[in-house]
């Protein structure tokens, strides 16, 4: 392995703290704007619109939103404007528009934030292109900032992604001590991707499993789809994401013994019942990979992480087990076949 | 087969038609006093809580609510009340609440409608118990009325939840087509069983099949995932649902040749992207499993069912076929191991 050139991926997992300091200090003009201009509005929920990593960033929007400000989020349906000209939303509802797509240039997600725009809501873009057919529609951008992302499968556009709706959140509640855990962020996506690369070495012999389960729940139900998506991405095993009780509602009659379970339980309301499902897991012959903040973990990471940021931080572990995977069983890391960057699907 | 007798789950498909009938003589009345009385309400979007089954019923809301009635549905984050104590919606939200739940009695769905209700928004109940908790905590209880579900797997209740629903934006539009093309669907419905249990046997080979998938998109983007619930629970194979543009970006790479794909594809706006996809799959090896009202389709359905109503129809299909693999590969059909009726989780 260590005779091989770094992929794209490696080094775009290694540039993220630096990318999202990078951000927080570049966007929290545009957040902190952002946030006085709906001062007024009277919200009553958000609307997402989002595909691939960015459908996972939009599931960690609707606790964010949820537990941060009481605002529901509902997820755009993709096809409902392309296919049967549904307007996103009604006329002049309070709802709080945003689409996430880090190259901007998704169709679908293009067409609900023109459709909310004409039906008079505030919309938004995240993206990593502020000059993108998206940001064009939007009526604030996040602009994401983190250079150039050239591996297929998304690392630093997602951490990104989920940074810039907590900047948004953290200026939308005026908390000041919610401003302040932001600014940790950087060092604690450092520390986990230290304790990461230096771990994930005993966890090769999981690399050629055919099925890999991830489990998650609140706020990190979003980082337990998410290393799926990245385990199958770059490895072709089919890799599912669930939350505990989900999983155990019947799915789990479909893991075999033997089958990894990356278990994603940083500190928090939920990790109780999280680190019973490995538990649970473990006694029915099923391997928990263990992601938190606890010395039992099988990829540690750091202390002191308040919940609400957590899965920025929980979701990198799983990034570097997914390019070891890659690894490990030689697949092309940067250019998987059959995937494209841009879900360009109507 | 023909020796043993019959199952709860069998039955229970074929009572289809008649408790479909039932609910909407029954059930009428209640739908149109509900439209009646949301009619001063001007609605910003609705709420949905379920879970399993019943988080499929919620998809299709998706696009029901969003096409017929221009509403984005947002869906209940399970945990957001029970784990983290956040309200269902704000206070005075222009929102339609509805929970989705056979037996009523699954405690967090329950907890988002009584939150709901608090806040001061109207509250539905889609169930099959009217006494349950969950019809005690809202303003209208739609009650599905089809009988003792004995089969752990839904089948007439997921049905019955969908036309509750269908009745309900009927109602709300105020369209007497619509009104009428509902009183079709027991007929049409009752032509999918007998042509599913006709046909269902030359796809016997496939019932040993280690992975299933199952595409549709816009109404029946819903079909697919209740579909591959279906397989998924009766057979304990791992069977994921997709639309065309999700699976093809990304999971198709982990479909091997050979693996049975079910494709839903009724006649309607998204029919034809749906069936292009269906020749992808045949082109790389993968066996599509057609579900549509064409004469080339593995499982027919009726001509003439609208799109909107299709979810209803095309579903049954789907349930005979997974049926059928059950029993092929002799699993217990009406009680799988480790499933369990209702979901208690917290």
């Amino acid at each position: 392995m260590s005779d091989r050139p770094a992929s794209h991926l490696d080094r775009e997992i290694r540039e993220q703290p630096q990318a999202l300091a990078r951000l927080l200090e570049r966007t929290a003009g545009d957040a902190a704007e952002l946030a006085a201009s709906l001062r007024g509005v009277d919200l009553q929920y958000a609307l997402l619109a989002a595909r691939g990593s960015s459908d996972n960033a939009a599931r960690y929007a609707q606790y964010l939103f949820g537990v941060q400000l009481g605002l529901p989020v509902a997820l755009a349906a993709p096809s409902l404007e392309t296919m049967y000209d549904a307007p996103a939303i009604p006329r002049g509802a309070q709802a709080l528009v945003i689409g996430v797509s880090q190259s901007g240039r998704s169709p679908d997600i293009v067409g609900v934030l023109a459709s909310a725009r004409e039906q008079g809501a505030p919309t938004v873009a995240i993206t990593n292109d502020p000059r993108s057919p998206l940001a064009q529609e939007a009526d604030a951008i996040l602009s994401l900032g983190v250079g150039e992302e050239l591996s297929v499968a998304a690392t630093k556009t997602y951490t990104a992604s989920l940074l810039a709706l907590a900047m948004l959140v953290a200026e939308l509640t005026g908390d000041a001590a919610a401003r302040d855990a932001l600014k940790a962020v950087p060092d604690q996506v450092q520390a986990a991707i230290d304790a990461a690369f230096a771990s994930v070495g005993a966890l090769e012999r999981h690399a050629a499993a055919r099925h890999v389960i991830s489990v998650g729940r609140g706020f990190n139900y979003s980082t337990a789809f998410e290393i799926a998506l990245k385990v199958r991405e770059l490895t072709a095993t089919v890799a599912e994401g669930f939350s505990p009780a989900d999983l155990m509602h019947g799915p789990i009659a479909a893991v075999a013994p033997g089958t990894p379970a990356v278990v994603v339980a940083p500190s928090g309301r939920v990790a109780p019942t999280v680190l019973e499902t490995a538990d649970t897991l473990r006694e029915r012959g099923i391997e928990p990979i263990l992601i938190a903040d606890r010395d039992d973990a099988h990829l540690r990471l750091p202390d002191g992480v308040p919940e609400w940021l957590s899965p920025i931080v929980a979701v990198v572990p799983g990034q570097v087990l997914a390019l070891r995977f890659a690894e490990t069983g030689d697949h092309p890391v940067d250019a998987p076949p059959g995937l494209t960057k841009v879900t360009e699907t109507l």
